[in-house]
């Protein structure tokens, strides 16, 4: 453990990235008592603006990374797409990292992830690898159109993933991406009702917590709106898709918040895909749970005992501000604060694009509908898209 | 407001101090998404060691607060020992300060707030100035004995207070004090049934908001447990601290969190001390409320509408870990969070001292006397008082 001279601190958590999932670890770090480092590609991401401890550097080059992870007792991140350089780094670097890079290989590549699901026997949607158009066409057949080609690495928010509807299309998207070299695969469409999300944090030592199963809804993409828990959930489902999320946890030897995104078909859940970190599907804990998934990343990294994932009232809403039309998020404040006074807002710091995940809004208490509203008209004035 | 380019992110605000009251502030202004500056002693202190806007400098020197003043939309603090030159210097600096210096002298100065709470008619214990051995001789004849002999400015915690039984003793205490120039009153020794406190927040647009008022509990005069609201108070007894609290922000011109140290009589509420900060006794509300003191606080100096004051549950306790015979507290963490999945442990990073406060823990449900049982076991294993 690092210590100082006449100190005796908890140990150094380093977190590799400085967005807002590192920001908002900032706040169970420093009520944990442990020092908290975080590496920055630049020192206005989310995290670089309040944590005391910004190590700045290019976050894909193996030698910081190396000299980084010196630096801490434990080594986890806000994002999986680590380059196969740092990965190796990693795996030599003497320090406990978590998640492995043995188990975040199934969050970076959606190849794996379906294979090593599949033979877990965990259910999701029908997929296969496609190495031609001639193998996506044969897919066509089985499943029929429309369906999915994804890229297996580097998709993200809705990037790198395609419904084509036709032969045409099928050659339109591979034709063009198969000879970069990256690998794709074909998913059928998943006529579901809705999208789930499910929680776990996991420590070393293999205790599990599971969050309640939440509802997320995406627009363009992007999440906007999660509910916890998920509204008129079949109590066994949800306990199906936290066993999944457990199960999950367990074979990948997963360490620290796993975050499995579902679909909710109305006859069970399929896995859709995989975090391996704090989630968006997760800020409602901040304020909903009694120990928030970012305390239980920590807890979970530095193999503390977890704490109770347990909602502290009947609904969490939790609204993402997306990039709008008004830059300036705080002059908002005024309006939004007098308006409501039991809304509990995050803004990230972050300069303000189009579509940008900017901040978020969370409401915790009895009423759904009435938390539902209150949160929609926050977000949508932070965003412009109303005014009064 | 400060502007990095690109960015058009919150004003800045500026704490001078960097104790624990300054590192909790930490978490709001980063949800907040405001920059929040700390001007430290040295690196180790508590919101050092965590907050990335830290002025390393003497927070006594007069050239060293008006430059942290001009790095700053907003200046506050974590205490209010300031010496005059500062508060000359802040008065003058062109930046709004809260509380101003105006009002934080009634925090400072025992006697300056003795006289204000008397002309507005705010009930306080019988107490005199007292200039001489013979004007202490006096009130005793008056109160009897025992009564206490106070330094109007500088006591703290218990220090700077003396019970004195007999006029020897009263003598021992003056004649060794009143010639170092210092301004010294009696007070009678209320006999109370317990201590109370009244937390208020109030901005520059004379927005309040009032905490559930707390039962304190205070060992060897240290705050040790803080229950949320005080059990058994009477509801009339509760809204004239609420009312007594309010009014002293008022005509006292506070802006921020007030604390109003009460003492609980059986016959109604006698007003012991002010804090114009937030306050040991609000602890809780981190967890225990909508929004904490310390966001409320960052809420009032930046003339932002309140958060609600409402707790989330019918009880919180806190429990004040004082240093004890463990160094490291972090080793204690296995077994008490092991033991205890829902407490909330903070840690504030300080050297463990005999007495010093390092860190508290809360705990907030519906069974008052299971949260005072564990809280209170979690706080001994910390202290090593128990070790099972």
């Amino acid at each position: 453990m690092t210590q100082t001279a006449g100190h005796e601190l908890g140990p150094t958590v380093g977190m590799i990235g400085a967005g807002q999932l590192a920001q908002m670890s900032v706040a169970p770090a420093t009520a944990l008592g442990v020092r908290f480092r975080v590496l920055a590609n630049n020192a206005e991401e989310p995290a670089a603006l309040v944590c005391a401890n910004t190590v700045l550097g290019f976050k894909d080059d193996p030698e910081t990374v190396r000299e980084f992870a010196a630096s801490c007792d434990v080594v986890t991140f806000d994002h999986e797409l680590l380059t196969p350089e740092v990965m190796e780094i990693l795996a030599g670097c003497g320090k406990p990292v978590y998640p492995s890079p043995q188990a975040v290989i199934y969050a970076q590549d959606k190849l794996a992830m379906r294979e090593v699901l599949t033979d877990l026997g965990i259910p999701c949607p029908r997929w296969s690898h496609v190495e031609s158009v001639t193998d996506a066409k044969a897919f066509a057949q089985d499943v029929g159109y429309p369906f999915i080609l994804k890229t297996s690495r580097g998709g993200y928010d809705g990037r790198g993933v395609w419904f084509v509807n036709t032969e045409a299309e099928i050659a339109q998207v591979l034709e063009r991406e198969l000879p970069t070299g990256s690998r794709w695969l074909a998913e059928e469409r998943v006529a579901f009702n809705r999208e789930l999300a499910a929680q776990v944090a996991r420590s070393p030592s293999d205790q599990c917590v599971a969050y309640p199963v939440v509802q997320t809804t995406q627009r363009d993409g992007i999440c906007a709106e999660v509910i916890s828990p998920a509204p008129n959930l079949d109590p066994l489902v949800a306990v199906v898709a936290q066993e999944i999320a457990l199960r999950i946890a367990r074979e990948l030897d997963v360490v620290g918040m796993l975050a499995v995104e579902l679909f909710d078909t109305g006859e069970g859940v399929l896995v859709n895909e995989l975090a391996m970190r704090p989630h968006n599907s997760g800020h409602w804990s901040i304020e909903g749970a009694t120990t928030s998934q970012f305390e239980n990343h920590l807890r979970a990294v530095l193999d503390l005992p977890l704490g109770s994932p347990k909602a502290i009232a009947p609904w969490s809403v939790m609204g993402n501000i997306l990039g709008g039309k008004v830059p300036n998020l705080f002059s908002a404040y005024k309006h939004v604060f007098a308006r409501d006074q039991a809304l509990h807002t995050h803004l990230y710091g972050k300069v303000v694009k189009p579509g940008r995940k900017v901040g978020h809004v969370t409401g915790v208490g009895a009423d759904l509908s009435d938390l539902r509203n209150r949160v929609d008209h926050a977000v949508s004035y932070f965003t412009g898209e109303i005014n009064e």
